[in-house]
């Protein structure tokens, strides 16, 4: 199933997205995604509505230095334990919303990750269940302020600006995410071609790492880390994130 | 007045705290506490009602190295610019609940601190202007894995783990936090005694310098970083924080 999350004529809601090309439509589910979804019957063409982020996660983790090609092109070892940071709710933006580019930072990267989207609350989950863990899976652009992350040695403020996560454009419940094409491109040119499988701290193990720590709730998203091909997106530019089995999440850039 | 969340007979609340000691009652407030708080009438000796994190914020925002002498006794200058990072919001526990210490970590350090709770949505707010935005004042204790925070780099897990950031006992919205005292015990032992004015960014600069980077929502908390004298804390101990004009924040430790 593909859950999204739309603004419709009447208000906002979670949906089923059935179908591909001009005729897919959007199938409304009454309160939310998680468990065994309800639908209401209404139906809209999913032409008619606006995709927006298909979660608002109540916490956003991310990992950095996942795959090695990455770690390798910042300069960067490959951390022995996943390396985690946290990117606030408030960065959170759908597909084809704008990322606006902070006037305190002048080099903006890009960065194509898969992301995981938690079902159900968890703590200390071994590896081995982690999938049960799992709503689905869905696209993230870790949206970095490079120099600002390198001056400032804590990440909060790089990777903290309003519209830094771009996400979507749905959740994918059926995928299997352990060997998919990701691809990123920036006005149409290819910048990161990889595949999941390169992921060093794969995602049961991840998610065994992270709900050790703390408690993982429904709706929480994990980003996976970025391969090699990072690099800075402009006022004007559009990026777009490709992933196999999933989608394509794309978004224009704009000053701030 | 003194903004709470409790636990009460019948369920949860926020209330406002009046009188002190064993005379000390809570009212309890409609719905939530922003704005203009509407009363229900209903009153509850504070001695029968069990206090809660006064707030379950959106984002909690900490800002490290902002006292020069727990920068310099950290062996790190102190930054230009106010550094930030985060803590998940499953970090936050209210006062008398247990610490954790995480297997994952062999030294765990108090860090006792101001925190400014956001009381509505503020983005790109001038210092001058930053006042209004606050709903009041509380104590945080920064909670951090010591060994994880110099091995990991990123301090995403040291200072995340489940109860790693104690809020309490109340938000006290009368305050000016321009220039008070605030102490540390272990076990009744004073470990850090200083005074807010000390903070190399101040509050209103603070505010600004977030809300430059995030939207600030209601509910969200700063912390605003913790003076000399940090320290660990092991099973069995009490860690207390006083912040005055504020109160006491008292937590037990406790193996995970």
């Amino acid at each position: 199933m593909r859950l999204a999350r739309i603004a419709h004529p009447e208000g906002v809601a979670f949906v089923s997205v059935e179908g591909d090309g001009a005729d897919a439509t959007v199938a409304e589910i009454a309160d939310h995604p998680f468990g065994t979804p309800n639908f209401t019957g209404r139906r809209w063409p999913l032409a008619d509505v606006r995709l927006l982020a298909p979660i608002l996660p109540t916490k956003i983790i991310a990992v950095g230095r996942n795959y090695a090609d990455h770690a390798q092109e910042m300069g960067n070892e490959v951390p022995a334990e996943p390396m985690i940071f946290l990117k606030p709710s408030t960065t959170v933006i759908g597909p084809n919303a704008a990322i606006r580019l902070p006037k305190a930072s002048s080099r903006v990267d890009f960065e194509g990750e898969l992301a995981v989207v938690i079902g159900q609350p968890v703590k200390n989950v071994p590896a081995s269940r982690a999938a049960q863990a799992v709503l689905g899976y869905t696209i993230a652009n870790d949206v970095s302020a490079r120099d600002l992350q390198k001056s400032d040695g804590q990440w909060g403020r790089a990777k903290g600006f309003d519209t830094f996560c771009p996400l979507g454009p749905w959740i994918e419940t059926q995928v299997d995410p352990s060997d998919l094409a990701l691809r990123s491109e920036v006005d149409g040119q290819v910048k990161q071609d990889a595949r999941t499988s390169a992921l060093v701290h794969k995602i049961p193990d991840l998610i065994e790492f992270i709900s050790s720590v703390m408690t993982l709730l429904p709706g929480d998203t994990i980003l996976t880390g970025t391969p090699a091909g990072v690099g800075p997106i402009t006022d004007g530019q559009q990026v777009s994130i490709t992933i196999e089995g999933i989608g394509t999440l794309t978004n224009p850039v704009q000053n701030a």
